[in-house]
């Protein structure tokens, strides 16, 4: 047989990264609490550290025009706002200088603490979000949405969303959405919302990020390999140690 | 008055970095849980998360000259035995092939779950270490030693801790120790006792740690600042978002 005449092996297939519906994205963290024994602290830690990288490379010291590194971090009553929680604490020990809005605290004793980890580090806590928008844009270099992520529709037209909303869609500083832009549906995502210039997706994509067209980070190194595969993930391959990368 | 009498301002004073007692390290990590409300699962992620970068650090995957990237994670029965899970967990992720041996296994529900995290993850567990020296340079390019850390004196002539500090005071392989070297008193050490290549220091150095002649990689970002000032640790400046340095 002429060897020339064998077949080339056909080229991987490499397949393309997986947007995950809510029900997907709801059951890959149920199967890491439940079946893997993840802590629900474990996972926000990971992911709110994660964020707080992404943040620096968005959105680097040295890019700031403004006296002083702020950054103003706002925070929902769930789990997306615990894990703005962490990013902002991994920020002030990156030396930015974050502020946090949480106008609705947890009772949720897990959430309390990571909302003391905050105080006891002198991260300032504003009481209220200023309706003149100009005060946010003059004093921050960026807003961190860390709102309502995944509940986003649960949110709307609720006070006090509806106006944080309102806010960020007139704010002239970048902001950064934490998985799901505050406000849109994870799957069909929202033409009148707010307008993220980056996203930082949490494990995997959720639908609404397909066409996102801003700077998009993954933080997903942290998932089992079986998770990936199972549910057909396709992650990209994560240089070195980094738990994060740009898509 | 002549400006050049005006006497130079004093060269800013670098204060050395703090190696601490066992009470000191005790008491940051009593006020870090009961006063800042962190968590131990929280904890003990972060440290095991940089006890895996620095082992990346320390054996590059492109350093082993075994066919594959094996290393052998003895853990013990507390604290300093789950930070060595968590290493190992991630070291899965960076894609080396951990196994470890974890001979007593403990009833605190915290540490089970890290254990489940890890065998859910496929991640081999060794069900006695051999004493046969050889068997074990053979198999593995290192040793991650998470024996017994602070504790170090309380596993002194016990078994299994016996019989696995005189196994790994013979092999010839690298042995990477967390926090303090397995059988050493953290603030005396020991002459007699293993002699790690690389010791991976979390938060900030133990005493038994400043004439350590190996690769000394300091794992610390996480602590909030006014802890380090309190504890006047004099930290060295961690680059980046960097969560640890090698002193």
């Amino acid at each position: 047989m002429n060897p020339s005449s064998v077949p080339e092996p056909e080229p991987e297939q490499v397949e393309p990264l997986r947007y995950l519906s809510k029900a997907e994205a709801m059951a890959i963290e149920k199967e890491l609490l439940e079946d893997y024994r993840f802590g629900q602290q474990q996972l926000i830690e990971m992911w709110g550290h994660a964020c707080a990288v992404a943040v620096t490379r968005a959105f680097p010291l040295s890019s700031f025009t403004k006296k002083q590194p702020t950054v103003l971090v706002i925070c929902g009553p769930e789990q997306n706002g615990s894990v703005g929680l962490v990013c902002a604490r991994h920020l002030r020990l990156f030396e930015y200088e974050p502020t946090i809005f949480y106008p609705k605290r947890s009772q949720n004793m897990l959430y309390q603490d990571f909302t003391t980890q905050c105080e006891k580090m002198d991260i300032p806590f504003l009481s209220y979000l200023p309706t003149e928008v100009q005060l946010i844009n003059d004093a921050y270099n960026a807003v961190i949405d860390a709102v309502l992520g995944m509940d986003g529709v649960q949110g709307d037209g609720k006070e006090p969303y509806a106006s944080i909303l309102a806010t960020l869609k007139q704010v002239k500083i970048p902001i950064a959405s934490i998985d799901v832009p505050s406000g849109w549906d994870p799957e069909s995502g929202n033409q009148d919302g707010i307008s993220p210039d980056v996203l930082i997706s949490l494990m995997a994509p959720k639908k609404c990020a397909a066409n996102f067209a801003g700077k998009h980070y993954l933080a997903g190194r942290f998932l089992p390999y079986d998770i990936q595969k199972k549910f057909e993930l396709n992650l990209p391959d994560f240089p070195g140690t980094e738990h994060l990368l740009q898509l």
